[in-house]
């Protein structure tokens, strides 16, 4: 075994494409690998855990993770302000665990520029604009209009491909969790991560390793 | 499909780390991965096949082929030139098709510098000093002396491993080999390599595309 340091692994795409289906199996099958618990100042819904599904905070206290650089990346959304806290995922990444993001492609921005050394993004995206508005529409009985603002927005999404690292088309759930695990397992011997080998090399070398 | 352009998939060890071993297993697993064939001027041994094993040249037909920039790298090895055609790896990568390398860490620094977009390194280390010397004696009766030879030999070469984009552990040959496939099937999906990209983007966004 060769330390290594863990990776943040950031899973985008425009809704409907199958990113959170891909999250969710993806942390079932994978060791080492855990979901970044966001902190958010949204109201608990009935059924949500504080410290599972999200952090619950109240909009000072966030203002205050804020102004101490506690947050790698915050946004605001429908009112509400949402953000990833920087000490959990330091703790992962320090002892050789992953952590996955679910987060859209201003919040990758934002960990591009805090902690870009330890990113792997993903963009995730749709067959086809048939398939895509297909899923749109089964996902609820919505009226055609807002299937087309959808959709509009979904076409805004995908315009911030250029910014991922990996680029996965979607087609076959089951091929795309292999494929996102085969991300996973070559990032994790990327030379760079692997912090534990000029010990072990040298240890190979004067034969002090054995 | 996304129209993707091959890559260059070079594997380089000290011998003895099974280098060969996981290169053969890999071209048995993996459609679309061929090994690419060098030129030398060694001569042709018993059963070895013109265009198969290597191309068999004269020394003036190698020089002119160096002169010529027809050579991706070259070297000389126990007085015997060796080298990679540049014409047969250029038409591979352009039609998708990915390339193994089977060289050193010299030759890696040539394609390094001549073709390092298309690039892919992977070093592969034993899982420890006794390991490697068991490796290396039980390949041949050899005496201790040549045994050490070759024992500094390999601790010379995996000095290079900062050269090297991954880093093999192989302690277990079928975890190595998916370990590898893992690596070229994420690359395969880098962004760059996706020529096809903008324009199935494109499609996605006004609907052409289905």
């Amino acid at each position: 075994m060769i330390t290594r340091r863990g990776l943040m692994l950031v899973l985008s795409s425009p809704s409907g494409a199958g990113k959170t289906s891909i999250s969710r199996r993806l942390l079932e099958q994978e060791d080492d690998l855990s979901l970044s618990i966001s902190v958010t100042t949204r109201p608990r819904r009935p059924g949500e855990v504080h410290g599972r599904d999200y952090l619950f905070v109240d909009a000072t206290e966030f203002q205050l993770m804020v102004n101490r650089g506690e947050l790698l990346e915050h946004a605001k959304v429908f009112g509400n302000y949402y953000g990833t806290p920087r000490g959990p995922v330091e703790e992962a990444l320090a002892s050789g665990q992953d952590v996955l993001f679910d987060i859209d492609w201003q919040g990758t921005q934002q960990l591009e520029a805090n902690a870009s050394r330890d990113l792997v993004s993903v963009f995730i995206l749709p067959p086809s604009t048939r398939e895509l508005e297909r899923r749109l529409r089964s996902r609820a009985q919505d009226s055609d209009e807002v299937v087309a603002q959808r959709m509009a927005k979904a076409a805004d999404e995908i315009s911030h491909y250029p910014e991922y690292q990996y680029i996965l088309l979607n087609d076959d759930m089951t091929a795309s969790v292999d494929r996102v695990r085969a991300i996973l397992h070559a990032e994790r011997i990327k030379r760079e991560r692997l912090v534990g080998l000029p010990d072990f090399v040298r240890g190979l070398q004067d034969g002090s390793g054995d």
